[in-house]
């Protein structure tokens, strides 16, 4: 036995198996009889477990009324299991098992974490768990005492524990086919949803980050350049729709002030990567949803329920091209310095990223037959996970079914994975001569 | 005069003042009321010449009927200094009137040129010119012998000097309103064409360096790099676009096996950035539209009369992504190694680039009614100085005619310039300390 457990895969091989095993359970036991109120095709039943375990949302089967309460049950399992993270997981079962880490989890909690020493891995696993479940428990509670009236206990506590975990995890599933459209103009609803996805997307490095210090000066550079972020894009987004949805009579038009910032707001914060929405995207304009893109692309924290390139891998992108435009040797933010390698490492993800979704949307042009923004919008959507879609996902052919499916996953695991890979020692080989090569 | 002509202008912003004064006086000159059959805008006469002087061949105005003889010499001779640059004109100017070149024209050539030997500019200067004069020349007989026939001596030598300039400068200037659809079928017009938008767009480096070298083995890596990339991309994109629309009854479906083979490869080699078409891009399959996109952004090799963000840029972003996936630390081509700071330019070329295509495309579903498509096949066209479209040019509201405008300039000026300040010797800074940002 001492054989067999020696047998050493890369962290992002661990990885990425125990997100397919979790994809296998869930797709077999969404295929239960007793999961569905009519029988599903095992295609639906792989997608729906692949957006579950991804924390997409993106679905091909409406979760209200063709799953059971226990196949709801089933997909917020995997939502849980999923958006917490398998690596976390992974850390925190070692822990509680007694065991040393080992190696190979050591180094895939250090990456997860970021951190560089291995001393903090046990603790950051443990509050990673303790803040999730806190937060969801406080979730809970008030969607419970929201609905209770107009749901009755039971009713209000079963869509408080859906919503907490579907909108903590940044996952997007929801019990109705319009998503949270009923609730545009609900200020607790809105409030505490948004509340909840914001907070899981931040990043749990971050939240510690703040928890431990409270005063800005003593913030890392990491946590004031996430938060200040999240601040600025999620006000300008605010804004933008806010201006272009104004006179668009299928969305804000003919709602009062307050239901039209309730509803701006929602559809700012949504596509990173939350994929809720009040509105309906295939009414709002053109230019929103163009700016909905730009929104799913970036997502959320590092080593969050979200993903995206993430908020820092954006930052640095922009200050870059800031740092380009002006002519710097340097890349720098908040008076600090960001080094070549992790900038380099930035434009890897964005043009991977980039490769990745060009890719996909010729092949979906060949295959389905719809206008390029609806395409654009659910290649992004799903290699995001943010599960937000203009109407294509429920007419996907099969081969466009199993591209998003393949979508999902690259985009859960494939950002950390290249992250991991591009942070490992690099192997060493034959240093060749330079070459020019005319560029511009 | 002494202190006059000591007056110092970095080498973009004389580059950028020429290039303004050149589409100044060619709208003065379409102005003319003999430049015109019946009377245009100034709006009109600016984007003309501004598409004339960036070799784009975008129009608002039909330039065979709209434009007299006159106004079409004007306009062959705007392409003609854009194309074949105001840095190379600047050069042979100052050589010709027996003058030593100043320090700033010959950082503009020396940029411009790629070259690092300051010996090397005047003799560079002069076979641009040469080369270009011999080739156009060859062009114009075989064209006014192709037409002969079926125009007249006179009117086909006409044609075939408006061709010729339109095409070796990579203008895409016509004089029919359908391009060279009536041509879709013929051998010679469509060899002698694209031959010569194709040895225009490949660069004067690169042909010096065949020209002097002749064998494969002496070539420069650079030369081997732009070759080799030039005849794989061109295959891909034949062999593409002949399978995307063989079954399409509104392109290739109809044509005989002969004439499907000269459309697809007129359509795969135009993109990049020569802008004539045999086939109508509104009628091509989506999939052959976003392939063009691509093609469109990546355009000809660097310092020829194509624009986009280059050959060289676009093969050295392909290594580089190849290298990070495979977790090298050298960017490596033909056994030679790329240097970081030169791979760190590519990036940001492209990276300004996309951003600035972004913003266009977000402004433009702003501006204009029209699907994402032809939004975006407009705003690429644009910045890449290609000039096909999808029928949105002839519709565009007054901001985006002045958007196009501008995205044209940007298109010819931008990546040289960026080259540039690129190139040139970074300020010294305070050097801060380094910061760890989460990333993927
Ligand atoms: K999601
Ligand atoms: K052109």
């Amino acid at each position: 036995t001492a054989k067999v457990s020696r047998i050493s895969l890369s962290p992002p091989a661990v990885l990425a198996f125990g997100f397919l095993g979790l994809i296998l359970l869930g797709t077999l036991l969404l295929l239960l009889p007793f999961a569905t109120t009519a029988p599903i095709t095992l295609l639906q039943a792989l997608f729906t477990a692949t957006s579950a375990v991804t924390v997409t949302g993106l679905v091909v089967v409406d979760t209200g009324s063709q799953f059971s309460q226990f196949g709801q049950m089933v997909i917020a399992l995997l939502i849980q299991a999923g958006g917490l993270g398998f690596m976390t997981f992974a850390v925190v079962a070692a822990i509680s098992l007694g065991a040393k880490i080992g190696l190979s989890q050591q180094k895939i909690a250090q990456e997860a974490l970021g951190q560089t020493s291995l001393a903090q891995v046990t603790t950051i696993a443990k509050a990673v768990l303790l803040y999730a479940l806190v937060i969801e428990l406080i979730g809970v509670l008030l969607l419970t005492l929201t609905w209770w009236s107009e749901l009755g206990f039971a009713n209000a506590l079963y869509h408080g524990f859906f919503y907490t975990i579907s909108a903590f995890n940044n996952a997007g599933f929801a019990l109705s086919s319009d998503s949270l459209m009923p609730y545009a103009g609900s200020i607790p609803v809105n409030l505490i949803i948004t509340s909840l996805f914001v907070i899981g997307g931040i990043g749990f490095i971050v939240l510690i980050d703040v928890k431990k210090h409270q005063r800005w000066q003593l913030l890392s550079t990491n946590t004031k350049v996430i938060l200040l972020a999240t601040l600025l894009i999620n006000l300008c987004a605010f804004s933008l729709i806010w201006l272009l949805e104004a006179n668009n009579p299928a969305t804000l038009q003919q709602l009062s002030i307050k239901d039209q910032v309730l509803a701006a707001w929602f559809q700012a914060v949504t596509p990173r990567t939350a994929g809720f929405n009040t509105l309906d995207y295939s009414s709002m304009t053109d230019a929103s949803n163009i700016l909905t893109l730009l929104l799913m692309f970036i997502g959320g924290g590092s080593l969050s329920t979200a993903s995206g390139i993430k908020l820092g891998t954006f930052v640095i992108l922009l200050m870059a091209t800031y740092a380009f435009l002006r002519r710097r040797d340097e890349v720098t933010v908040f008076k600090r310095t960001v080094p070549t390698p992790l900038v380099l490492k930035a434009l890897a993800l964005a043009l991977v990223s980039l490769i990745a979704i060009f890719i996909s949307i010729f092949l979906l042009t060949i295959t389905e037959q719809a206008p390029l923004l609806d395409v654009a919008f659910e290649v992004v959507s799903a290699l995001g996970t943010v599960g937000l879609s203009r109407g294509l996902t429920g007419e996907l052919s099969t081969f466009g079914q199993l591209l998003i499916i393949v979508l999902m996953i690259t985009g859960r695991l494939g950002p950390l994975t290249l992250a991991y890979f591009l942070a490992t020692p690099k192997r060493k080989r034959i240093r060749y001569a330079d070459t020019r090569i005319q560029v511009g």
